[in-house]
């Protein structure tokens, strides 16, 4: 061969566009301390670890340092050991799973429902398994649907038909287009977790019924935190019977790891027949399992955390609004703070790290749409008043010192 | 609309074609007991749990019960909590990610590797990714790669080469009938899971580097057993340096759960930064992490598991071989017993676990080809000769019983 290729440069090369745009990310190195959430220790860049104080956990609730959850885990790693030691169908099924998906039913109303080692390979795998196995299927999803539902769709190989966000005209504009003999599925979010706005469940539920369309609800930035037992947005509309698949994660409000759908028990059985990614994967860890069994049983009966939740994201808005920052117009527990460039948001950031110990994340393309990048900040029921004042007066400070325009 | 579609018509449908070929699936029911594996406590069908003995696990030497393992998982959990809160780039990322990636990379002398949520999304990321990244180009993969190296070779939309398995001739061809300057990616496992053989790594290292290729090893079945560390078949035949990118598991060998990659700095780079399934999902929860690394250190420094590994496998086969049974040729731990048919695979599995409280999951089609259904046995070093004794009389009872043709 004259002429070789050089495979480093395409990588290098790859790299690098990230690094012009202004968005290679960097990992934190943190561990946070159980019994004092949301504080932790920071690793990189000091002598020693830092304290510091964590804004952007998806552990909603703190449940990852609920005593229940920490008990439950050690007692199943001394009665059973680490892992699963295999695959569901091939020596990894154990009575936790069995017991934890029947729980997962009942909190959704549902017949039955399925594990899996993540919310993303559940949407992934859910998706794309349904799409086979009804023939010239056209699936409708929400232009904001998460990445994991976008793979699973395109994975499933059926016609696509993208609805503008929320925007129910547009939606049934491109039902009505459709074949009425297709088979249909409307995929969408409940809570959409960058901007903190809901969908409106039953008029989406009246489109379903109207043009005879299945419905695929993600609930992962909902589960656990609405509705009187946890059961979602679902739950708390009281809509759960018209959606026909519910999926929701293990490792966000329920403080654990891992993802699930709850359905009819015959989806759930053609799921777990015909899923490559449910299949040929070793189980969820049991202590995982009965981790989040303690913590889906808790919030199933407590409100405690939900209203401490609640009421922490409401007085941050407040204390945003009012020192002039950019809070966006969230109408849930999620509390971003618009900055619109990759560069900023990342300094923005580092400077908070570095000279105040507080830690959130810039969120940048591809998460967010470019010209959106943000601050998303998760206040939890064990962030108090007075770490908020904090955080807000430096806020302000560096919004000065970095002379970006107030909001209003 | 005059004919309403009926979707539980089309699911119901797909489930019956399951039960009309006999390769419907139903989980068993089990707990293992740690201090005591391969024993168990099986639920299904019975009053209260039942004893019985584990032989399909791939929790190959134990390690899921190994007291060091137990103590650093009990240890994360008391000083971190349960989860990780969120994806590696916002909030989840720990100090014990950091340091598992540092001696996975060590483990198999890389610059550097990377955690994935199990070995099926590591693979499906991996390829998928790096086909988008390297435009143009070919992979080339063995018929007999897993599930989740399809999944993502399919999805990385590259133009695919399949090559007999371990059949290096065939390989040549096609790689010499390929355009020469366009980028190739060699993609193979070391240990096939279901039939135990091996491929012959340095010879397709020879061609990968005739033809100016890309090498993606699968090593699930292999890492923590193979090699003076445990850095699998690449360690034990001193390749691993001509192996652009080895990919492994956490959850059989090293009795947790996950999976990784391990290679360049800059390839790492990539993947973290560009793969969907990498990006959008909760990082693996501390507590598996701090076990895990437990479970790395321990295999590197201590052969006695692997060797008590191969002792059980060399002498289950000689029982097997010498009681008549059709034993398939494995050169590895894994010791298959050829049925060639679904319902009887599954009605000596069944006999097995009532009658004998003998645990072995049949193997059907998708996992294998049909017409090549077998029992799957995975000795290790905590099964006895006694057990082994046992389990062979059981199966010449059934295989009178049942009028099996005996091998040979």
């Amino acid at each position: 061969m004259e002429r070789v290729l050089d495979y480093s440069r395409v990588f290098t090369q790859a790299i690098e566009r990230l690094h012009a745009e202004g968005r290679y990310r960097v990992f934190i190195d943190i561990l946070r301390n159980k019994g004092n959430f949301p504080n932790a220790r920071c690793f990189a860049g000091h002598n020693g670890p830092k304290p510091i104080t964590v804004w952007c956990s998806n552990d909603y609730l703190a449940m990852g340092q609920h005593p229940k959850v920490i008990a439950a885990m050690e007692d199943a790693l001394h009665d059973v050991g680490a892992g699963s030691g295999g695959t569901r169908n091939i020596g990894g099924n154990t009575h936790y799973h069995i017991d934890l998906e029947e729980e997962l039913a009942d909190l959704h109303g549902k017949d039955a429902a399925l594990l899996f080692t993540s919310g993303y390979v559940s949407n992934d795998a859910t998706l794309s398994t349904l799409g086979k196995v009804l023939p010239g299927c056209i699936i409708f999803s929400d232009e904001l649907n998460h990445a994991s539902m976008i793979a699973g769709i395109r994975n499933s190989g059926c016609e696509k038909h993208v609805w503008r966000h929320n925007d129910l005209a547009h939606l049934e504009e491109l039902l009505a287009e459709a074949d009425p003999d297709a088979p249909k599925l409307i995929a969408f979010e409940s809570v959409y977790s960058m901007d903190g706005d809901v969908a409106p469940l039953a008029d989406i539920c009246d489109l379903a019924d109207k043009y005879n369309a299945l419905t695929y609800l993600d609930e992962v930035h909902a589960v656990g935190m609405y509705g009187p037992r946890g059961g979602g947005i679902s739950d708390r509309d009281g809509v759960a019977d018209r959606i026909t698949i519910i999926e929701g994660t293990l490792g966000k409000a329920f403080g654990v790891m891992g993802g699930y759908i709850a359905t009819s028990r015959t989806i759930i059985d053609v799921i777990r027949s015909y899923a490559p990614g449910f299949i040929f994967t070793t189980s969820l860890s049991p202590v995982l399992v009965a981790g989040t069994l303690a913590s889906v049983r808790h919030l199933k009966s407590s409100s405690e955390e939900r209203d401490g939740q609640q009421a922490a994201a409401a007085l941050l808005k407040t204390m945003f609004a009012e020192a002039g920052l950019p809070v966006m117009a969230s109408t849930t527990h999620i509390v971003p703070l618009m900055v619109g460039d990759p560069v900023r948001a990342k300094r923005i950031s580092d400077i908070l790290l570095a000279e105040y110990g507080i830690y959130v994340q810039p969120i940048n393309y591809p998460t967010v749409p470019r010209g959106t990048e943000r601050l998303r900040f998760t206040p939890g029921p064990s962030h108090t008043a007075e770490m908020m004042r904090e955080l807000t007066d430096a806020l302000v400070e560096i919004w000065d010192r970095m002379e970006l325009r107030k909001a209003a």
